[in-house]
């Protein structure tokens, strides 16, 4: 079984590392930061954290070098989706199935434009690159998979790659509808995300000040009233998503405050922008998403415009 | 005449600046920032910007070494009105009137705590700290004054300060009721500053960039909502003072910036804060002017919460 990381930052690492583990597979990894390639072909991929060890595997900044592959993940930031496939789509046939494991709501469309079936997807674990080469694994969690709808995805194609994972070590549960567990995932880090990222706390400071807090609980009851709307069940509460995050060791700090911290765009256009958006369709409110979102953009506008 | 202006910031170094000018006038400042008053002292305060001249006058940092005074003006941070003013009573009498310029809401109820006689005031002119003894005199304005209700302040008393302001430089208008004023100014205040401070985007910027500039008008609009149940008619259109500050030369930052890049405490509990309180007393929804509040006082907590 031939699978491609598509992305390889720290949640790309953490399923590339697992999965190269995995008897019976061959994982090539396509990003396209050269110095982090160059580190993981010279040394291994090195994780550490929430499980620690080093594993050799094939990385690439070319997806010519990659042979046609039964399986793909896809992991890059948001904002980089429609780059990344269009560069990675060569790897995939009809036969094959690519899934997203990244934040918000959106990628899948953008994916089916270039490959004939998509898998949804939804991923917990969490962490942060160290270094070219080293990602440090933060928070453990589950992965959610199921069929892209447009794409009409067998669901033995979603089952094997839920079970590949799960034997890789990242328990990961097949669905027939995997829209609740993204809208959960996606309220959970719409109400978070921002905070963190506006204000420099780290997750669990985010979730225990008494402000922030209630501010967490506004956001979330918006994105619950928007997937309601659309006759969205969540699977699971955003709420235990946010304790979840809080309890997790050391200070993990959302990848929103990652991207913030290093002057890089963020992904809020594809989480608040993404629950905007989807509330004007259905006629829900949603304006504290909408003054985040705001917000974010005006701070990703202030890089270049001091 | 004497007039004592109690914290000689930015804002209050250009009022004592134009005072001590004026023939007939004997202006003290007091100040605990011991730097700035050395300086004042010793080579005068310096006015730079919108005008641009350097005046003696006597600064203390002990209002021991204030003779009693007709006029106070008090020019502190909204925060630290409560200590100034506890320190600086005893330059006044049962004769004088205090006046504050400050932002935002709440400030002349805590100075009628410690003196008889007070004037509600607002006032637009802006600046910033160069160095001490040195302020940049970035925006020019009018202020309004009136009486503080509870104290039953004579018009006259309001009417003298108002034209002693005026042939000053400082164009003042005495009202009968400066609610109105105050609000506008709040309301313009706790639109912008914060957008600004969590930002990092300069007063221009901020009023210009659309997602911001929708968000400023909604936050716009809780604070007219607000002013409207408790009966304040507003004197003048809030927008007008954001577009005013946006063609001001140069690139402004608002004060709620310039005390976050300072790491200094900010006044949000006095601007959003007060928007907030006032609002719940009324039975009116203010959800945006809270959450800004919820991301300020954040801001503030992640300086000692790394």
């Amino acid at each position: 079984m031939k699978v491609c990381i598509v992305g390889c930052g720290a949640v790309g690492s953490i399923f590339a590392a697992h999965l190269a583990r995995l008897d019976g597979v061959e994982l090539h990894a396509f990003d396209v930061w050269e110095e982090h390639v160059r580190a993981i072909n010279q040394a291994g991929l090195r994780l550490s954290g929430v499980a620690s060890f080093t594993i050799r595997l094939h990385a690439t900044t070319n997806p010519a070098d990659v042979p046609r592959c039964d399986y793909g993940i896809v992991a890059t930031k948001s904002i980089h989706t429609r780059v990344a496939i269009a560069q990675a789509a060569r790897i995939f046939d009809a036969q094959s199935a690519v899934c997203s494991v990244q934040n918000g709501v959106g990628n899948e469309e953008i994916l089916a434009e270039h490959v004939r079936t998509v898998i949804r997807g939804t991923t917990f674990p969490a962490g942060h690159v160290i270094a070219p080469g080293q990602v440090g694994y933060d928070i453990a969690g589950d992965t959610w998979i199921g069929p892209f709808e447009p794409s009409a995805t067998p669901m033995e194609k979603v089952r094997e790659l839920a079970d590949m994972l799960t034997r890789a070590g990242l328990n990961t549960i097949a669905l027939e509808d995997a829209r609740g567990a993204q809208w959960t995932k996606l309220i959970f880090n719409a109400a978070t995300n921002p905070v963190g990222a506006l204000t420099g706390l780290h997750h669990a400071a985010v979730t225990y000040f008494p402000p922030t807090a209630e501010l967490v609980e506004a956001l979330i009851r918006e994105g619950e009233a928007v997937a309601r709307a659309h006759g969205i069940t969540l699977h699971g509460d955003p709420r235990d998503l946010v304790q979840k995050g809080a309890r997790a060791p050391g200070r993990h700090k959302a990848s929103m405050l990652q991207d913030v911290l290093a002057r890089r765009p963020t992904e809020v256009d594809f989480m608040n922008g993404a629950i905007v958006e989807w509330g004007a369709k259905a006629g829900v409110a949603t304006p504290l998403n909408k003054a985040l979102w705001a917000l974010m953009k005006a701070l990703e506008d202030s890089w270049s415009n001091p």
